[in-house]
């Protein structure tokens, strides 16, 4: 066949292990008022398995078996070629996908949606609590728990509850609640609605409200799980990256020169670039690119502080870029970036100068998604649209360039439940929104309370 | 690993050829005021190179290098193992499903939508017109338009319009146009809406409208494309079930002892089931279910008659089981299976003994669909609930006799378009609708008009 579009792998191709990039890339610890904050703390939030994996710095970690057989259900995920993406460009780049958009879900989120709800099935959770912004990451565990057999309940940002009533159907069909935040149920949602009734919510709040509904179990039974930023959630999403690694060669490819994934907490991103990581520490020439929403931008004008993951200050201390706890982004359709931290393994990276973060206005995206659906035929996830219009951006350069780069980037997710946001972009109703420098900083006054050991 | 839920095929293992029932079961020919129709008669409706595969009764036919490359952005499909689900039911039946909705449209319908976009464009067509009951045809259409580069445009029947804003917005993406029918836009479309101008439309109206633009085009340089019924639709779709003949070997099974599909023009049924007729016919014991909603019952009440595939009469006469092309279906959400008639070849092959249809009801198949997202964590789309639902149905009559039987089934496409009808009916606010007697009667009168040779 001239033209292979797809590059699979079977199951018994799968990797075996996670990549654990804490090995490799020193984060500085969790902190609290009394000092760092100790692997026993977290016990009413997470069940001790996953606090282990979040705390371990031991590179390889293996999967269970178990694990492995649910990952069967959508992995291995295809690696695509993207031939028409290229002939459209005119580039002599070789452009690779992972497409994590093929998962019951639609994206990349039941990577360790049901990685998490397997270990707290082991330690005796009987329920589960999340926040959740686009809707990907709650029908994840939504998912996940009803294949496990855990109640699940799911607070979603205001804004995408409105704008989105799919996602919330599909939580309702595997059996989860999903109500909007902030919501009346919690002391942390009372509080802001008190303040501001009419809140579009913002994750930090809706992560506040999930710990609290967590935390406050009598029974003790309920612990709560979040979709990114954390290493642990880093960890079970490098599945994509080592798979990919396997693509590449079967297609016969060395390393790819350029890594590519769109970055709201991060997991996407981590999943497919932290197994390219490592070859960069050990040597290898590669760009790898967080790209974020100009409206976000955490990794390009966030400061890299201790700042708190939540809106009430229910977490520690973490190390990371960020726009300060209490800071609602403008209601971009990529919900699922609208997030004021980062993942602290990629925050640490990017000071390291590991990668090379990068922000791009909501319009470009769009632009980008529309001719990505109509060359390589799958609609998008405004969120995966960052990625592609970053990849766009290189292809342009290497055609420049006159040079036959390789670029990989991660397809986290489809657009099927943003087609509204589409028809807006067709109708020409979207518009670019800039954040001001002011409030930046504005909120790093604020942080600057918060400083680095 | 204990249990691999999905068998892969690599694209070194796709089919190379479809195959053609029409080689092995005999239909009457299509039919006008002045006999038998010749190929040529169909030149301003298809090109020549389809009409070819039409009237083909050639065994096995050759996949172009250039389809198969094509096919392979979402093939070959996943075969699963229902571990969960056989669980829930405590059966002794081990259930395989084909999944077909891992395309970028969610459904089987790319399977020949690229393929007809493909020929078209070798025959130097330059615009496809065609028609789309719950939207997966027309959005099917519109993908494979864009890839291949023609112009697009589809009749969409106005309940579904009305029910499902998502698809038409897809097939907006892919750069296609899509209008309510009936419309003002035709003679036909016209018609209807003087006598009704509330119908909510049928499949046999949209398809007098889709024809009726292609043969009306001045330049002759549009052309029609259907998404089921006729033996080249079918046979394109054959694919499934060739794959999935492979995928039952590597999972260690012979022939399955029983192939389940829904059936509204016949095409995702006919692709699974096909491909075991043919063992059938040779002498296998293989039980083969064609399900179709009780509401919109062609095989199990309708006639085996000549009629026409639409609504205006624009259509030859074809040899098919049908409600009438007068009749219009209750609105249900599996809008992909509210058709009147049924695939000639489907049809023929029930006169002669070799499927056992089967009618079910909306809220049992909803019921099943339910417990399916569950159990396998796949959303199914309202039209496969019904191949869901008769598949529970035998699981449960092996679990009584003790039977260990092979159940395969295909898994048309998923219902993330649908997830309306999944609150209604979590609302308790779906029905069943009972299609009374008189209104088959009526419609068989007419028919008898129409005598079979």
């Amino acid at each position: 066949m001239t033209k292979i579009r797809r590059i699979i792998l079977t199951e018994q191709e799968m990797p075996r292990q996670w990549y654990n990039l804490a090995a490799d890339v020193k984060c500085p610890p969790f902190m609290s008022p009394n000092g760092p904050v100790p692997p026993e703390a977290w016990a009413p939030v997470f069940p001790m398995n996953l606090v282990e994996q979040e705390y371990s710095t031991q590179r390889w970690i293996d999967i269970p078996e178990e694990v492995l057989s649910l990952l069967t259900r959508w992995r291995p995920a295809p690696m695509h070629r993207a031939y028409d993406l290229e002939r459209a460009l005119g580039t002599p780049a070789r452009i690779y996908y992972k497409n994590e958009s093929l998962s019951p879900c639609g994206s990349h989120k039941p990577n360790t949606a049901v990685v998490q709800a397997w270990y707290n099935k082991q330690a005796g959770t009987k329920r589960l609590t999340t926040e959740t912004g686009a809707g990907q990451w709650g029908s994840a565990l939504a998912f996940a728990c009803s294949l496990i057999g855990l109640d699940c309940k799911v607070f979603m940002v205001r804004v995408s509850y409105g704008q989105k009533p799919l996602p919330k159907l599909m939580m309702q069909t595997w059996g989860a609640q999903c109500v909007p935040s902030p919501s009346m149920e919690t002391q942390a949602g009372r509080a802001v609605l008190e303040q501001d009734p009419d809140t579009p919510g913002s994750l930090g709040i809706a992560i506040s409200e999930a710990i609290e509904a967590a935390v406050t179990d009598p029974k003790g039974q309920t612990k709560y799980a979040l979709g990114s930023v954390l290493n642990h959630v880093m960890l079970h999403q490098t599945i994509i990256g080592l798979e990919a690694k396997k693509q590449l060669e079967k297609a016969g490819e060395k390393l790819p020169d350029i890594v590519i994934g769109c970055a709201g907490g991060g997991s996407n991103f981590a999943g497919l670039s932290f197994p390219f990581v490592y070859d960069k520490i050990h040597g290898s020439k590669i760009e790898i690119i967080p790209v974020e929403p100009a409206s976000c931008p955490s990794l390009t004008r966030g400061h890299y502080v201790y700042d708190h993951g939540d809106n009430a200050k229910m977490t520690p201390l973490v190390a990371m870029h960020s726009l300060g706890h209490n800071f609602i982004p403008a209601p971009i359709h990529a919900g699922g970036l609208r997030y004021h931290g980062m993942s602290p393994l990629v925050s640490r990276a990017v000071e390291d100068g590991l990668m090379s973060p990068r922000a791009i206005n909501q319009l470009e995206c769009y632009e980008a998604g529309m001719l990505f659906a109509r060359t390589e035929g799958i609609i998008p996830a405004p969120e995966s649209c960052h990625a592609i219009a970053a990849t766009i951006q290189e292809a342009k350069k290497a055609k420049e360039e006159g040079k036959e780069k390789v670029i990989l980037f991660n397809l986290s997710g489809h657009g099927l439940f943003d087609l509204l946001g589409y028809e807006k972009f067709m109708n020409g109703q979207l518009t670019d929104y800039e954040l001001p420098q002011e409030i930046i900083d504005k909120n790093h006054e604020v942080l600057a309370g918060y400083p680095l050991p």
